[in-house]
C-alpha cells in the first residue's frame, strides 16, 4: 500500500497494546466509515491527555486533582494500604468495590532481567506513609515478578509495625481442577482454607 | 469512578470495534504510560484522517488521491473487476498481491433485515464501468447476505458481455474436516475440484 494518512493511523494502532495489524486496520477503517465527530472527539482527548492526567502526590495513582479522589476520600480507611503494581491495577480493584482503604502505586515489580531493581520502584515513598498505618496488602500478580517484589517488601517493612498480607492465590471461581495448571494447583493446596 | 479525561478516553476507546472495556483501559493506561509523543500522533492523525482521506471517484475506495493509486496504475489490467463490500476488503485482497486487475467497492451488502437494499449499495455505478469489461470476480463474503447481494448482481449484470464469478468457498488451507460445520463441508462438495 501507499504511505498515506490512513496507513499511518493502522501503523499507530498496531502499536498499542493487544491491537495486531488486522484489528488496527478494521479499527482504523470504523473511525474512517463513522461521523467524524468520533475522530475528533479521540483526537481530542488523546491531545489533552497528558496534560490532564497527573501521578497523584501521594499514592502515585493517576488522577485529575492532586490528591487524587481516593486519598482526598475522607470515609477512606487511611489504616489499610493496598499496593498494587500499576495505576490501572488501581483502577481494576476500585472497580470492583471491595476494598475501602487506600493504595499505593509501586511503578513495577522487580525483574532483574528487564533491569529493574527496587530502586526503580516508589518503595521509600511507601516506607513514608507507614505512620498510621496498621496493615499493607500485597495486590502483586501472581508471577515470578510478582512474588519476588513481595517478598523483597515483605523482608523491607518487617521491622515496621503493620500486618502484611498479600491476596489469595488459587483456583479461579468457577475454575475446574482438570484444567488448573500444577503451579496453581500446588499453590490451591499449600494456601487451602479450614472450613 | 469520577469522569475524568482518562475514563473519557477509555469510553470512547471502548466503542471502536473489537475492543472491550478492559482493553481499552489497558490501551488508555498504556497511552498514558508512554511517550507523549504517542498521544499526540495518533491525535494529529485521527484529527486530519476525514479532510486526508476521501472515496476514489473510480472504484469507492479510499484514497487520498482521486483516483485511487490502483485506478490509476497503468499496469493494472482494466478489463477485470473484483467487486468488494468494502473499501476494507479491498486492501486485505491488495495485501495479498494475488489481483491485477480493479476494484468496486459496493459499500455493503444487500440485509433486508437491517434496512439495506440494492439501491443503497454502488451498483448504477458499476454498471456504468463496464464498457471494456470482460471480468467480473465478486469478493463477497460466503454469508447469507454476500451470497444474496451475489445472486442479485448476477441477475442484473446477466444482460452484460462480461463473465461473472464468485471466489471459492470451502474448507480453509489447513483446515480439519472434523472441525469443519456442515454448511462449510457442503460447500466444499459441491465445489470440488476435478483433479
Amino acid at each position: 500500500m501507499t504511505d498515506n494518512a490512513l496507513d499511518r493511523l493502522v501503523t499507530l494502532f498496531s502499536k498499542l497494546p493487544g491491537i495486531g495489524k488486522k484489528s488496527a486496520a478494521r479499527i482504523a477503517y470504523h473511525i474512517l466509515d463513522s461521523n467524524p465527530a468520533l475522530a475528533a472527539s479521540l483526537a481530542k482527548e488523546l491531545s489533552g491527555l497528558h496534560q490532564a492526567i497527573r501521578r497523584c502526590g501521594v499514592c502515585g495513582g493517576f488522577t485529575e486533582a492532586d490528591p487524587c479522589f481516593v486519598c482526598s476520600n475522607p470515609a477512606r480507611d487511611k489504616s489499610i494500604i493496598c499496593v498494587v503494581e500499576s495505576a490501572q491495577d488501581m483502577r481494576i480493584i476500585e472497580e470492583g468495590r471491595e476494598f475501602s482503604g487506600v493504595y499505593h502505586v509501586l511503578g513495577g515489580l522487580i525483574a532483574p532481567l528487564e533491569g529493574v531493581s527496587p530502586a526503580d520502584l516508589s518503595i521509600s515513598k511507601l516506607i513514608n506513609r507507614l505512620g498510621s498505618v496498621n496493615e499493607i496488602i500485597l495486590a502483586l500478580n501472581p508471577t515470578v515478578e510478582g512474588d519476588t517484589t513481595a517478598l523483597f517488601l515483605q523482608k523491607t517493612l518487617k521491622d515496621y509495625p503493620v500486618e502484611i498480607s498479600r491476596l489469595a492465590s488459587g483456583m479461579p471461581v468457577g475454575g475446574n481442577i482438570g484444567y488448573t495448571d500444577k503451579l496453581t494447583l500446588s499453590r490451591s493446596f499449600r494456601g487451602r482454607v479450614k472450613v
